[in-house]
């Protein structure tokens, strides 16, 4: 034991984070203890807080400290669209566009046969509750572009389709300040596969 | 206002620890969000206590939850000899090699003119009373290998020089594993300077 037990406990702690190996576990230690006892209390208190509060909404199933969520309650959106997305942090990265103003709903998760994840195991039965009556008219696929993210969408337009509704998938294509030359083939051929009139 | 409260604090709390950005403090939030509940309750804790119960040992300046420190208290080291540091985490470093069995003396920073730290504002005065019986016989120099730290050392070897103990400082050269292609000159020189017969 090199460390006073506090501090051995603490390193404990932040090692249990992502991406935090020993070394920087103990260079963060170090730091907490100077720094003001207040932002420690803070951050003590912020971490307890944000594991405790916080559910997911029962509607869409993004993260939130009230039920439903602050954009499952906001009136002025459009409630013609839902963006289907995997994870909470879609749901932000969309908000941060401010380009949309539908709803969302969030999967929590891909089909992967792989790690065994099949349909039930994600939040699609709530989405299909949610277009029961005729208010959408438009679902979003917006899950990542990867073989998991496709296959959910594949997925859910097989199940959605005899609704009617129309479903769309986000384009897949070239990055906004991309470079042709470093594009890898199979992103260069769906962009040339989605490319549209000028 | 795109996260509710309780995870927008937590992110900000990350965000004052060293090193880590805004997108880090996102991933390490949300991560905690799925981090068990007792895990997240240790932690807040562990935090707290870390900031709470650790004091400087009032002999040595190393961190410590007790006072005197574990080491200082240690009766079986050997008593005639002390080694001096500029960090707690130094005497980490030097308690990992378990090769030394002296005891330590943390100062806490090193003389530093450029950002305004001279002698009196490190742990120098304490030093110079443990030195007043004649059980140390030996004083370990083992300051950092930088400007500061050399020139913390001068000072402290100049001013220990009129008590007759012995004052050391720890070799400089090329670390072990090292390749002298790739050694810079000032540290070749260094190695070259303090060569011994075999």
């Amino acid at each position: 034991m090199h460390y006073p037990e506090p501090i051995s406990k603490l390193i404990d702690s932040f090692m249990k984070l992502p991406g935090i190996g020993p070394k920087t576990a103990v260079r963060l230690a170090f730091f907490v203890l100077n720094m003001k006892e207040d932002d420690v209390l803070e951050f003590g208190k912020s971490l307890v807080n944000a594991k405790r509060n916080l559910t997911h909404c029962s509607v869409c199933g993004h993260i939130t400290d009230k039920d439903p969520c602050q954009i499952c309650e906001d009136q002025s959106r459009d409630k013609s669209v839902i963006c289907v997305v995997q994870d909470p942090k879609d749901v932000i990265a969309m908000e941060k566009m401010r380009d949309y103003t539908g709803f969302y709903h969030v999967l929590h998760g891909a089909i992967s046969p792989m790690d065994g994840i099949g349909p039930e195991d994600i939040n699609i039965a709530t989405l299909l509750k949610r277009l029961q009556d005729d208010t959408v008219q438009e679902v979003i696929l917006a899950t990542n572009p990867n073989i998991e993210g496709e296959a959910t969408a594949m997925y859910i337009s097989r199940l959605l389709r005899p609704t009617g509704i129309r479903i769309t998938r986000i384009a897949h294509g070239l990055p906004v300040g991309g470079d042709l030359e470093y594009a890898d083939e199979v992103t260069l051929s769906k962009a040339l596969e989605g490319r549209r009139e000028l």
